[in-house]
């Protein structure tokens, strides 16, 4: 894949949120990265995306320092760096404001799996940060976000592959995936969820996960060498 | 009808589906069955909306063999099977993850009849399915997911005619109907029951159920001879 | 007014309830009535909104007996005449299944007064109708659900313009007014207020009626001689 | 900047409301002040928004005495007025029956800062006002409303530019900005936390604001003189 193709896709990426209703105004940014030359391409910060364009997009190397572009990069930049270079599989981030996700992160839990909707795209649990302390936010804020979500699944021995997904306590939902239209798609199915799993937690406030091996059957449906859903490619 | 005909209708329904909000990707699908020849057409895994076409649709008997169709059929489709195979006065079935009654499903709760909405259209509560053991979900999983709602109408004696809907639990919702759009109306009615219902429990907790004559009023308006909804044919 | 002007605004008021938002299918109607003749104009039963035209809507006496139209008329008519009979100011009414009157309707529950949205156009609560028994139900229901409104407004003496709106327990809002587009109007306002009521309960859940003197000042700002809001006829 | 432009700017903005999904008939308005020669333009009272022009827009002067303009001012413009004539920074103000902002209005409650969406553009809790006394609502009422807001703020010691917005009890949300476009702003992105509060608290009804070392870094993200969201003007 060419450098130009992925600014295309990321610019796709981009332009797909709002259509898929996850965005007010200027909340939310994708990115993705070149595996190969170790660039990564973000949206600009706070840039209308009626207005968009490949041209507007910037291109970082993992450590910040941009290669290419006029604009300033998305405010939340040093988390995406943080997860490419800790979660060498994915291929591209997003981040929304998406406002059932955003309901979770806000109240401080964890999205338990509690339907096949769910297990058919994440193998366990959405994990929710724990909250950043003063010295964290007070410097290198966005950076130290992005560590507490590699710690999070570093932790817990979670695989960012087969949960790719993330609330941030008091803050917002993280998606990635292999490309930029996976990572979107992960934002829509978590939105879902989420919308989900709070009314039927109203609906049974006793509500247990489903069971592992409902789980697992409905992962695997989907994911892996078993996987039987969809066209072959 | 023709099996033109049946393809044809097939395929609208299926579309009607987003059409009315009740899809989100390619969650969900319509299947139909000629009862003369015994052959099933159903949309094929994991295919767009967008681009479904009559072509795409696979057509198998009612053992699950092939007849026609270079697509793989939806993964849901045994259990379509064994609900064409038991309930013989079915012509149609849907499946989606509808929100609202998604909800219920996952909380793992029957819809009860809560107003003359739900009564105009089910002649009862909408009735939930036991969880699968973990023998079932390891083997012949959707088979055993369409036993377990025939299971569930022969041990409670419900007639599908009269109450065209079940929910799967932690799945989500089937209905159907004598053809295709009657199977897709019932997904609507149920979804709007589902949300109305969510609301009126949260608001009267110890909500009875509608009385039984009120129930009959309204399900006899618009099914059998007396009905006197709508306009002659 | 002649009787094709009322066609007409009748056609026009039916057309605005799904634009509104407030119809499922066909579940809903508007009636209005020309109080020199009595009468009644009317949707016919059980016909999709979109190929609704004037020449489908039925003429009826306040008997019932159909005057013009080779449609059958709504199956709800005999609560739109019962309501004409006894309510002489008003000039049209609408029945539709919205969700959120409707969740208040099933949850046995009258609308109350939590603020000034509410006030500005329904002075008091929106009451709720008693359950009609097994006799009621069984014979002439439609007609009697009338009557229970009917009863409800004399019994606690309220006047049906300063309240247009009535919830059917179990069913669901009906509302009226001068003309079809005030009567289409209070089926928006309570349906946006039952929204916001619904949620204001949850988040407090001791929560009063707003002071007789706020809903005094907001019901008189939009009515009677000393109204202000808006501009000059 | 010209009054023409100011008149442009403020039609342009109450057009905005209902895009936003703000708006319901006819229910809010924009203002906005020239402070050099302080005069205001205001919507007109009762104006539905699809048929509204410049032409329309009413000037007043800062006692409320008409300077040009054919129509009778929005009813609210004493409210408007109150707030122009003490909070001396802001150029524009908003008001709306915004559904979930007017829930917590309606429930009596202030919304707390749950989340970083929140603290992004109001520095702390949205503040409600007290209940106005019957002598308050029986003259001068809107005027009486503008001096309750203004009362709550200064008696809190609230800086309007740093909390933008304001509920006013049993009615509904008032916010402001430097211009007509950032009142919109304001008024959707209230919106938008008010409902994701409102989840928020029903998934977990212990829980606290954000820590102040969060809310700091958000509101100075975007806020002052380190504030580094956005793009280079």
């Amino acid at each position: 894949m060419t450098i130009d193709h992925l600014f295309q896709q990321t610019l796709e990426a981009n332009l797909a949120l709002p259509r898929h209703g996850l965005i007010t105004f200027t909340w939310g940014n994708v990115s993705s990265i070149d595996r190969g030359s170790g660039l990564v391409v973000i949206k600009p910060s706070g840039m209308p995306y009626e207005s968009l364009q490949a041209c507007h997009m910037v291109v970082l190397d993992l450590d910040g320092k941009i290669i290419s572009g006029t604009c300033r990069p998305s405010s939340d930049t040093a988390t995406h760096l943080a997860l490419y270079r800790c979660f060498p599989e994915i291929g591209s981030i997003t981040h929304t404001h998406s406002r059932w996700a955003t309901v979770w992160a806000q109240a401080g839990r964890e999205l338990p799996v509690l339907g096949t909707t769910h297990a058919d795209y994440f193998n366990g649990p959405v994990p929710l940060t724990r909250r950043l302390r003063e010295e964290e936010t007070s410097s290198d804020y966005e950076q130290k976000t992005g560590e507490a979500i590699v710690e999070l699944f570093q932790q817990n021995k979670l695989n960012p592959m087969a949960v790719p997904a993330v609330l941030v306590a008091s803050h917002g939902p993280f998606t990635w995936g292999r490309d930029a239209a996976e990572a979107v798609l992960h934002a829509v199915v978590l939105e879902e969820c989420a919308m989900m799993a709070f009314h039927a937690c109203q609906l049974n406030p006793q509500l247990p996960p489903i069971e592992d091996h409902l789980l697992d059957r409905h992962y695997r449906r989907k994911h892996g060498a078993s996987a039987y859903y969809g066209q072959k490619p």
